[in-house]
């Protein structure tokens, strides 16, 4: 048994990371906190977890902290970048689920967040969280940057290409769509239930904060001497829950088939516990994954052409988010990398 | 570890049942069976169990169930019936989440059903699986009549009142709603997403199959010598997928108040694992106990008047079938009741 | 034509209201107000009003206001009761869309919206604007108190029946359920998408302001002598937009049936443009009143009992708000009671 | 006044034709056909339409149908082709919203729709109905063939580039995404609502009927000499009723900029009544035109890249199918274009 404590329990990262702690034997909650909710009882603000959790919300402080073996960051971006200096000076290990140590060029980082970062030295040294890629690094990690919702959809639907130089790199089409709960528990205008039901929008066509972070990603994995991969990434909103689709399009590189892509993909993810590769011309639904750390993906030629068409579908919360959580301190930890996210999919 | 088999898995009470399975330490399905669907993985039917599950359905053959400890009948009524006795004969065990078994008059059953009972002794020996009421009588079942979705949430809301006599029994209304998986997996017109989405409406308001179910519950809890409980049950369908709301409205007697009730339900509900007496005034939410074997009731008393209004929700699927399914399975084996059914709700 | 001025137009009613009167011939609005959005275009913030209107928000100014022949106000409770009696005496005509003028009885009022009114002798000339029961005061008002969503529902699911002594009016039970757009366009978190989809809870289970007022309407039309009407009234929030569907339990007198209650509401609403009376034993859906005028009723009497069950429906947004208010202006200035209220509804 | 006669009247865009008809002076339907159930009454089949219809489907009869002035075929592919022959002989004028009439080369129509073509002389005669591209020939066309509701919102996000050979026409990608209403009025499994709220997918990615469709449309507006437009197209179910959400990805040619692009669709649509050109990098929303002929296209150069992105959005059933057919019969008829056509959107 470890001592988890979770900073910004409050939001939907938050009550995610809650629900799964709950079914994991190795871990015991030590500390929630929240500035504003302070002496609320979880339960009271989450009613889904009456009966679950005794925790009440505490106003941070990093004393408290520090007495946790691990400590989950659910906050808006800024927050970590001040607080996790000191935690980690003092050996507390940290996943941060925000985007404060994910992208490694502090200017890149900078002009997407639109502020200063506080912790370039941290954010240099912290370990990106995708299992699928740094397993190793992870496990020895005392800072893990959980990544994005969408790039964990879109690094996994274009990686095995992209390691073998399977496809162009320079003119990547990433066509993702999410789940309203993705843009978080706040009180704005433009999400309420009257303005997102039977409704479907793009957001941000012209630049999303997640672009570098996917770029940064996927260039990571292609060979030396590659050209570096270009993306064009266009988020959409729909009205429903939980859900992060990306339908993924790029040019074959000459020899390349179907089949051939689809042999990648099954030798690249044969061992990966949480990565189901489906037969070709499947049409993987978010539902499958509902509630899940799992990500399905599925390939696509259209009328044969050059174009291979990638469908990959996650839970933004559990795989885009808390659950990946869950699987990078399982890691961390030496535990079994599944422990704590056996469950199938809530489906209806 | 104990066999068991499912019969008729291909509906939303099957695919429930085998989520729940899936977590179960002490269970082995060793046969789920559909006529139509034979030769099919049931991971092709539904993603959702893609690597948790190998099963393939199979025809229906009784040499096959009986050769498990337990039989699951997920099928619609009139299926049971017929194939239950020569299971009982032979010695296993049996949970019908179907309608075939619950009610004990004969007649009635006949009458809302629209065709004979051809296993009327069976149903007279019938269990009714409402652990809150039955508990020791389950433990010993050997067959066990699984309790509807809107019976469950609308007895356990009158239950501790029924019981005190601390209402009047004659006048009884039960308003309720379910989300749409309530009317199973069959493609019909009126269940189409673009026929039931932003739109709601009420059903069988003239009378609904439950009823007679529900009458016979809570008859069976009120104290020799009561007027016998009547109910009007006007159910409606919401644009939704999982949940059932019960809005409950009965006269209190003379001396009794919204305290005194409330304490009626803290006191009878105790030492229930899977009921949630909310504090007075709260507004339960169907979302809070999605995918969970949990009821959550809340008590009001508008303007002080003379009527009390109860609150209880459940998932329609769960505590309203497959979940208070493993419920009585526990009971039946002797093991910790709430095996299989710790997780928290999926929340947002 | 007349000039039209909307008070308070940036949210659902306000965007409705613009909507209608885009439809309207004898009509041509000359001021829209918003404080905090003057200067931004209508079309800016409601992009389906792009190529429909040129209007801009302005401050509220009384002198512009008074220029018009009629202004409506689409504002929070508190705001109309300050600035329409100026307007009045300045011999502006003025339908009030808010709670301001709908309660006769003063105590009452400030009781409900907890704070003081400030135009009681205006609350009691307001004419109460449920043309089927007011439609000739309403020729003649210069103030229109507009009726609530949830009060025009349910009152003309009841007025045949009390109208007629025809059913016991201490024990009435609403139990009625809205789409979200009735919670208004605020930014609150409990209003989000993420929060109601997939979810139903009742709210305001112990008392809601819409109670007084529709106390008030029911006892209007009983005859004199009678019982005063007493409601125990329980609203719930629906995973959708727009809505009402109201489900009215009351218990019939000795010797009315399903069919002499037929016929009262035959009879009472044969000549009334916007109530539906359908075949005994329907069940009205809320999507089809979807944007219009219409309230559709039908009757049932469950197992022959002395239970009447009334399901009424109608769009918050239209009968239940701005679509009532144009019916109402065309009352008043002696025009076809249907003008710019003949389309059908949006379905699917 | 004209007689107009509708086939198959049962699915959506058939009622979607009677709730526009309902609003259209010029017109006087005088009989609707369907095979299944003839005699029951239009407003009983869609209660939206109770006190606007007096209408009773009949057995198709085409001595009954001759006698109109226009029919409207809203049937599956396969129907129009057998009947349309003989009503043109007899100088009945037709518009078609099925396929049957828009492919004009043969074999391809039956590769895509797997049966032999019945009618291909008028297939060749047939006017393609989008009034953006085909207004004259719509004026006097005898049989008009009404797009498809993808091939509309994609060829009108795209004419302008493809006329002008702003764009590389060999690597056109067009995502999108349909509400379920798209699907038809069928009752499969496959679109209940339990299966598609709160899910999303992709579906025959790897080639759809409405592409050759698409394809024609785009090759026909390209200047002689260009390169065929080649497209990648992949659809996806929302989880809402209406609207249809193109997405579009082209390659800008050398010397083209975001402003230029825009200044494109600005000259192109100028005069056009139901093709909104909003601002550049804004966000169209599908409900924005949610009940209307209206098509709102923006586009955005992320990160001012080669890559235009075209966002398009339509009500499927309304400038995808039946408001379109409205706009057609409209022209052919010499009405005003935008008659019976000019309400906002349902907002919300």
């Amino acid at each position: 048994m470890i001592k988890v404590a979770i900073v910004g329990g409050t939001g939907y990262t938050g009550v995610e990371l809650l629900r799964l702690l709950a079914g994991h034997p190795q871990v015991e909650i030590t500390a929630i906190t929240s500035r504003s909710l302070a002496g609320t009882a979880v339960a009271d603000l989450f009613p889904s977890l009456r009966g679950h959790s005794e925790l009440v919300f505490s106003v941070p402080d990093v004393d408290t902290l520090a007495g946790a073996d691990l400590v989950f960051f659910a906050t808006p971006h800024g927050v970590a970048q001040a607080q996790v200096p000191e935690l980690v000076q003092r050996g507390v290990r940290v996943i941060d689920l925000s985007a404060d140590f994910r992208i490694k060029d502090i200017p890149t980082w900078e002009r997407w967040y639109g502020q200063p970062h506080v912790a370039p030295a941290l954010a240099a040294e912290a370990v990106y969280g995708l299992p699928e890629v740094h397993r190793e690094q992870i496990a020895s990690a005392q800072l893990v940057a959980c990544p994005g919702c969408y790039p964990t959809a879109i690094q996994l639907g274009w990686i095995p290409l992209l390691e073998s130089a399977a496809i162009e790199p320079s003119s990547l089409i990433a066509n993702a769509a999410s789940g309203a709960s993705g843009a978080g528990r706040q009180g704005k205008t433009e999400l309420l239930f009257a303005e997102n039901s039977d409704n479907f929008r793009a957001y941000a066509a012209s630049g999303h904060r997640h672009l570098p972070e996917i770029e940064q990603g996927l260039r990571n994995v292609q060979p030396e001497g590659s050209d570096p991969a270009r993306l064009t990434f266009v988020p959409h909103l729909l009205p429903m829950v939980r859900g992060i689709h990306a339908t993924l399009y790029a040019r074959l590189k000459p020899g390349q088939t179907l089949e051939s892509a689809q042999a990648l993909f099954a030798q690249r993810y044969r061992d990966e516990p949480f990565v189901d590769v489906m037969p070709v011309e499947s049409h993987p639904q978010t539902r499958s994954v509902r509630g899940t750390n799992m990500c399905r993906i599925s390939l696509h030629q259209p009328q044969g052409g050059d174009t291979l068409v990638v469908l990959s579908v996650i839970d933004n919360l559990a795989k885009g988010a808390s659950a990946q959580a869950l699987q990078n301190m399982n890691i961390m930890f030496g535990w079994k990398e599944t422990l704590g996210l056996e469950s199938p999919a809530l489906l209806p």
